[in-house]
């Protein structure tokens, strides 16, 4: 612990901009979202892992998982988002954990009417900012920092529910 | 509008894996700051901000605009940070803008306190995940996002105030 290297001028000002490069990015994502779709991007987020799930339904515990949110930040989401019709809590009866959540119609809907301008905004704010060869270096350093945080969010499923 | 090239599987890959990284990374170091010095990154953010100002004081709407925090969740965090000491406010004489805030003697000593800590997590868990080379990747493709995005978060200073 005692012998930590000085982090230099240079590794500074390149941390002060990812930290940056990230906020805004997302600030920008978030209010083209907004404005594009009427959704935040939490609400992006939930749809489309909903919609990629199998049966389109997740257990809230699963569901958090996946997206990397605390219980009570995803809670608070999904109460508005039910209240929007954009997805529902149906009861489980294959098993004692619960509660599924669901994707409606409606949600459905939303999303896909956003995936367009929402990939566009990504290609035209981040992707095309980066050489190709740029983009290998980000994935590789993302993955190896990944790793340094062992962090796997695992994502198991609703199979057994949603065959149920 | 209507020609947008598809984001292919490796760019969503890319595109997840560095949201993923910026996530799992930003919880690591938050879960540390506050299990080393009983900080939060936005406390963290906040003291390091002020103690960098010019006499260690700085309008709300300046420090909102160095931070790129909303004026509510801004807003939100100061009383907190009020009620603990870490910060205070005092009215400024010389203009209408109304107060300032300024770094206590305990803000400053928990800022002291944490930054060798988060300076090493920040070491050890990015700045040595990545080769030099890497690093100047990373530095260019942000700084690139960000004109791109075309935002300048402005800290305009307190000085006029701190010097009256």
């Amino acid at each position: 612990m005692s012998e930590v290297s000085e982090i230099d001028e240079a590794e500074w000002e390149l941390w002060q901009d990812f930290l940056t490069m990230h906020r805004d990015l997302m600030r920008e994502l978030d209010r083209r979202l907004q404005s594009d779709a009427g959704l935040s991007q939490g609400d992006y987020t939930v749809l489309l892992t909903l919609f990629k799930a199998p049966d389109r339904r997740l257990r809230p515990g699963a569901l958090g998982a996946a997206i990397g949110w605390e219980k009570s930040r995803l809670s608070h989401q999904l109460t508005r988002m039910v209240a929007r019709g954009l997805i529902e809590r149906v009861e489980c009866d294959t098993d004692a954990r619960g509660s599924l959540i669901v994707l409606t119609r409606d949600g459905r809907r939303a999303l896909l009417g956003a995936m367009r301008d929402h990939a566009s905004a990504i290609r035209s704010l981040f992707l095309d900012a980066l050489e190709p060869d740029e983009k290998r270096v980000l994935a590789e350093a993302s993955s190896r920092v990944l790793r340094r945080l062992g962090g796997s969010t695992a994502c198991d499923g609703a199979e057994e529910c949603a065959a149920g």
